[in-house]
């Protein structure tokens, strides 16, 4: 399968700017499966509820709909990042879709930073998705910093991690090696580009969209500045195998018993 | 506190030997904690369990009792990994002596590749221990793949991993970061240098022994050839504080609800 990470600059609040943006950059790169960065349609530095609670969607909302009459007409799949409105909750949460419509939804679990002022903390666990080149998992953004998240999700059979991005710290382009490493899978973390401020704070995001492998190699890395996609041809089924060499399995070697 | 750790290159068999050079390395370079590497006083490469029970040593043994008279002279501690004989089973173990004695034992939970042939899989979870500059944990070379490794250790309340190392792999220096990073640790990887052939298999070790901060900085690398000594002054109790920012501290953000 082609995997493509899509590394996008969104203007804070111009969601259909932000989504027009993202269909040109999938249009220009035939690809199998994208993954957009977290929160790509509305931007990411809201300064107050009332600011997130005008730009949320339900899950089927605009975005949702221009991204699954995308994903229908090039018969792929997409992982992408929006803000949810349900009902008088918000959610940081990124849904999977593909030719057949709507497959999963994930919350981000991990709130960083200002987020806790605006955001609710996912209430789905790590819930893993069938598509037909494998299973898929999705975290978003700070989910790494928390080993369990991307465990969770392998030892339910996830083969390939995709992980929507905000980031604002340096570490987790290099983290993402161990993250894979550890679990012999795939992951595709879709960074965005450029800075955000407003009255509160400037975020700068670091970009290095990147597709790791399950043997921590790093078949794609994009720059720190620049719009782009990212692409690799990989096969899932490789991170089936999770045999270090012949007398270590990753998974038979956890030993819950040793751990608190 | 100054914290050392201690790369060697051990001579297969030679415990006197072996002993002795660690024993020159130390008292050249005075430091209140020593880390030194993985069965630091037989070498690695064990071709039977024959050898093994022939260099093997009870908890208390010549290894021990020197190390202990060392860390009384000097009033510093010493993590060192030996092949522990337990009866009639060999443990790929570590200890801690301080200038009270014997302060506490681990035993190897994740055995790497033949280690499997020759040790059992250690028995006593991940134990932490009181030193008087703060709270200490042992984990042993590969158990660095398993994240619920250091994550059981900081949990329990360590504020710095002796890690005593035989690398073969290349990638546990740059993860030893991450390890740092996702739980606001200090870590001592003391690896050994050289190769060791024997009938069945030639082994060769990475050294890049090095001390890590709870920020993911190397506060000191050694290089992949020589034995030495790498130095870090470090205050224990900045591992105390898990605060990342105003918003996250990162154990009470782990969420257990949506683990596995």
């Amino acid at each position: 399968m082609k995997l493509a990470v899509v590394q996008t600059n969104p203007i804070f609040g111009d969601i259909q700017k932000n989504i027009d943006n993202a269909i040109k950059l999938m249009s220009n790169t035939p690809a199998d499966f994208y993954v957009l960065p977290e929160l790509f349609n509305t931007g990411y530095n809201f300064s107050s509820r009332n600011e997130l609670e005008n730009l949320a969607e339900p899950i089927e909302g605009q975005t949702f709909f221009v991204l699954q009459a995308f994903a229908r007409q090039r018969q792929c799949y997409i992982a992408y990042g929006f803000a949810e409105s349900d009902g008088i909750v918000f959610f940081n949460s990124a849904a999977l879709v593909g030719p057949e419509g709507l497959i999963g939804l994930y919350r981000k679990v991990h709130l960083f930073y200002r987020e806790k002022l605006f955001f609710k903390k996912g209430n789905l666990g790590f819930p893993v998705f069938n598509t037909v080149f494998g299973k898929v998992g999705i975290m978003i953004c700070f989910d790494w910093y928390f080993p369990e998240a991307m465990r969770t999700l392998t030892i339910k059979g996830a083969q390939l991690v995709a992980h929507p991005s905000n980031l604002v710290l340096p570490y987790c382009p290099d983290a993402m090696i161990t993250r894979c490493l550890e679990n012999k899978v795939f992951a595709a973390t879709a960074d965005r580009v450029g800075s955000e401020e407003n009255a509160d704070i400037k975020l700068s995001f670091i970009g290095k969209s990147e597709i790791v492998s399950p043997k921590g190699e790093i078949l794609c890395r994009l720059d720190e500045t620049s719009e782009g996609v990212g692409l690799a041809e990989i096969d899932l089924s490789v991170a089936l195998n999770k045999k270090l060499n012949e007398y270590n399995e990753l998974f038979e070697d956890r030993d819950q018993r040793s751990y608190f």
